[in-house]
C-alpha cells in the first residue's frame, strides 16, 4: 500500500531528525531531561514581557535561533490597555500549541497524515475569585473546552484523539503541578 | 502620611476603573463570569498560530482593541523551525504574566507602590514522557520555580508574595483543571 512506504517527512516532519531523538533518549534516557526558562520584565499597570531565549536540554544549554518577546495586557475593562493577549488568555494558547504539536507529531510517528488541523479552546473563570469577593469561588479556571477540525483519513480520527493525551501541557493542567514562588528585593 | 492619600493612579492602574469593576462584580456576581477564548491553526509540522480576538464577561461579548496572533514551533532539535517559543515555553510566559499582574493590581487597590518589578521562570519536564518512552515519567511540568525581584519598601515584600497568590494561572496549575478534547472532520 503507497501510503506505507516510509517517507522522510510526515506531516511536514523531518522524520530523520524526530526518530534520532527519540533513538538517543531511548538509548540514553538523561538526554530526555529538560529545563525550559523564561524571564518577564513589568511595563507599568498590566502590560508585560516575557522574553524567551534558551533551554537546558540533551544535557546541554541550547539557545534558540532568535530572542522571542511575548506581550500580555489586560482589556480596557479589566483596566488595561489592550496591548496583549491577557494572562488567562496566554494559558489557551499554551495549551492550543501543544495539544496541535503533540498530536501532529505523534501523529507522524505513526504515518498518520493530516492535512489541516484547526482548534476553538474556551474556558471558564469566574473573576470574584481573583478579586477575593467570594472564597468558595476557584481564582483559576474550572473547565476548559478543546474543540479540533481535522481533514484527515476519517478512520484515523479517533487515534488523533488519543494521541493528543500526549501533551505535555494538557497533562500539566489536568495533574497539576507544583509551583514555588520566591520573591526577594531587587 | 502622604503616602497614604489616595490617587488615581496607582502602579499605573486607574483605580477609578478597577474598583467600579470591583463593585460592580460585588453588587452583581452575574458580571464576574468570563469565557475567554482563542483559535489556533496548524501551520505544518510543529508551527501553529492562535489569534486571540474577543472574550465574554460582565454579561456581553467584548472585543479586543486588536486582534492578538501568537506563534508557536520547536527548536531544530525538536524537529522544528524555531519559528516561535514552544508550547510549553508559552506556558510559563501565561504564569510569569499573570503572577506580575495579579501582584501589581492586588498591591495597587491596597496602595501598594511597587517601582520595578522582573522575574525569572524555569520548569522541568523529562521528554520520556511525552515521546511515551517511560510510562511512570510524567508527561507534563513536574515543578516549575519562579523568582521575583521587586524595588518595593521592603516592608510589603512577603505581602507582595501573598498577592502573588490570587493569580488564576497559577491557582489553574497548582490546582489543576478539567480540560474536555473534542475532535471532529474538517
Amino acid at each position: 500500500m503507497a501510503e506505507q512506504v516510509k517517507t522522510k517527512m510526515v506531516n511536514g516532519i523531518d522524520m530523520d531528525v524526530l526518530q534520532s531523538t527519540v533513538n538517543a533518549i531511548q538509548e540514553e534516557p538523561e538526554l530526555g531531561k529538560c529545563m525550559f526558562r523564561v524571564s518577564n520584565k513589568w511595563l507599568g499597570a498590566n502590560h508585560n514581557c516575557t522574553t524567551v531565549t534558551s533551554f537546558y536540554g540533551a544535557k546541554q544549554e541550547i539557545d534558540h535561533k532568535q530572542s522571542f518577546e511575548i506581550h500580555a495586557d489586560e482589556p480596557a475593562i479589566l483596566a488595561g490597555q489592550d496591548q496583549g493577549a491577557n494572562p488567562v488568555e496566554h494559558l489557551l494558547n499554551a495549551l492550543a500549541a501543544c495539544v496541535t504539536t503533540s498530536m501532529v507529531a505523534h501523529a507522524a510517528v505513526r504515518r498518520i497524515h493530516i492535512e489541516e488541523l484547526e482548534s476553538e479552546l474556551e474556558g471558564d473563570i469566574d473573576l470574584q475569585g481573583f478579586l477575593g469577593l467570594a472564597k468558595d469561588v476557584p481564582k483559576g479556571y474550572t473547565d476548559i473546552r478543546v474543540k479540533f477540525k481535522v481533514k484527515a483519513d476519517t478512520d484515523n480520527i479517533e487515534r488523533l484523539k488519543d494521541l493528543a493525551q500526549y501533551s505535555p501541557v494538557f497533562n500539566t493542567l489536568i495533574n497539576g503541578v507544583n509551583v514555588d514562588i520566591q520573591i526577594e528585593p531587587k
